[in-house]
């Protein structure tokens, strides 16, 4: 039986460090990071791609801020500004994939769903929301849209001031169509989807699919797709060769292969940054534990030469 | 064997006249007029739903004409633009039909597919873009923009005047993973697809699949969509209970059946406004000619009662 892969591809993968965004940009910096995935195909694999969409959600949260303040056009809420980037993402994704496919003459269809991802209202994110999103305000304006649209603010006290909304990041419960995207994929089709962990909806007393607004980390959503799937490995593409302990200070320590026990292990004594390598590992070990064979954490560049990357499996041999 | 309905959905399925377009209208109007194609479930047949994107699109535009002015983040183009409002649109028409589903207790799934669709590179629309598209400018702004972005501009001559920027509006020539979506509307589940016309893109000499800053009619791009799937029936749902001539002036003539013989004799003496029902009975003759068994144009909420409505066919009995 032909594998299944399940990739994400992080927010480098389309907008990176310094770049403005302009979609010149983004075409030709997921045209680089698919490049470097086609030897799956070569190598038999079936492929589900997953992306980040914070850079592009980032902006258009802007967009929105300025449509209204310019021409007083309504806001759309975070669930419908995340669908808006996995329409443009997957697009952008879907045309490049097949522009490689039809140079090196390989015959698949790209399909890019539309994706919710179900979340439970209970979720303690809810209670205590941390996920920055969109722009910095000053005090005044914050105070202002808190009470206009009871958005909740955090204070940025690391980078230069200033205020920024924060919304909560439950935890993934369940990915909609999982069923047609197991489908898709096994009958040979490339299927992106679960763009940004997802637009986030939960299931309501009367039984109702309702939005919330926050923001699903989409390592984790990726990772929970991939093991509902049954799929047989888990790539994580970001912008490092390995996970390390003690990363860029005395004693850094290169990982691999890691096994889920060390890896709850070095979890639960913080030995990853909270904000982007824990929730990278978190997502590796949930998807191993769940029954898949492998997850990988490594620079896509890197991925064909199969010695680089942290390998996370269920346990040393 | 089951029946297979194309549904394309008008923008007053979303924004109605006189809306601002906020989530809970939208949402609110979405449900309506899903409300009213339930029947074709209980009749059993299988479901694809097209959609239009005018007003989103056009607020999207402004919004990033705002975010470039207010915040000096780049603009999306055109191509972006539509993929981000498949993305929104697709997601509230999923999520309304989904509740639907579950109100009245009918298991299905439904799927939303951000969706390219070819255009001709010589189409001659290419050569005399006549679709207004965004905000209207001054002459001013016009020019600079014009001298900037290498836009197009026409003057507003029936309205309150300004300038406004012109995109072509070239046919449809296929529509990309057509296959996927017939097997899946024929699995059962119900397709969302080809919202806003479709993403237009053209293939260039080098075999590369390019965007182009165009807009295609969303009823002929569905109209091409529900004949190459093989659909039975393709209904265009818009604000009228049947297709006249002569349309609010002495002699108006309601028109049902009408065969596509005559509609073509109507089309070719004008009798058809060219920015609103024109295009609509172009595409209900397409369907037909390419071998669907009728098309029918009507409002929503009068679509069970099959008195309503004109139906095109290939010829009178």
């Amino acid at each position: 039986m032909r594998k299944l892969a399940v990739l994400a591809l992080g927010g480098n993968a389309l907008i990176r460090e310094g770049q403005s965004g302009t979609i010149e940009e983004q075409e030709q910096n997921v045209t680089d990071t698919l490049e470097n995935i086609l030897f799956l195909l070569e190598e038999d694999y079936h492929l589900v791609i997953c992306h980040g969409n914070g850079p592009q959600v980032g902006n258009l949260l802007m967009k929105n801020d300025a449509g209204e303040y310019v021409y007083g056009l309504p806001q759309m809420p975070l669930d419908v500004c995340v669908a808006d980037t996995q329409g443009e993402i997957g697009y952008m994704i879907e045309r490049m994939m097949l522009n490689l496919l039809r140079k090196y003459k390989i015959n698949k269809d790209v399909v890019t769903l539309v994706s919710q991802v179900e979340v439970d209202k209970d979720d303690p994110a809810f209670q205590d929301p941390q996920k920055r999103v969109g722009k910095t305000y000053n005090k005044e304006e914050a105070d202002k849209l808190s009470g206009e649209k009871g958005w909740i603010f955090k204070e940025e006290v690391k980078t230069e001031g200033g205020w920024r909304r924060v919304v909560p990041s439950p935890l993934p419960k369940s990915i909609m169509n999982e069923d047609v995207i197991e489908v898709l994929a096994r009958q040979g089709n490339i299927v992106i989807t679960s763009g940004g962990g997802g637009i986030p909806v939960y299931i309501d007393e009367e039984n109702r699919v309702r939005p919330t607004e926050a923001v699903i980390d989409k390592d984790m959503a990726s990772s929970l797709l991939a093991a509902k799937i049954k799929a047989d490995e888990f790539y994580i593409l970001t912008d490092v060769p390995y996970v390390y302990i003690n990363y860029k200070q005395p004693g850094e320590k290169k990982l691999d292969p890691l096994d889920v026990a060390d890896a709850k292990k070095y979890l639960a004594r913080g030995m990853f940054s909270e904000g982007s390598m824990a929730p990278k590992i978190k997502a590796a070990v949930q998807f191993v534990e769940k029954g898949g064979e492998k997850s990988v954490i490594t620079e896509a560049r890197l991925l064909k030469d199969k010695t680089y990357g942290t390998k996370i499996i269920a346990a040393y041999e």
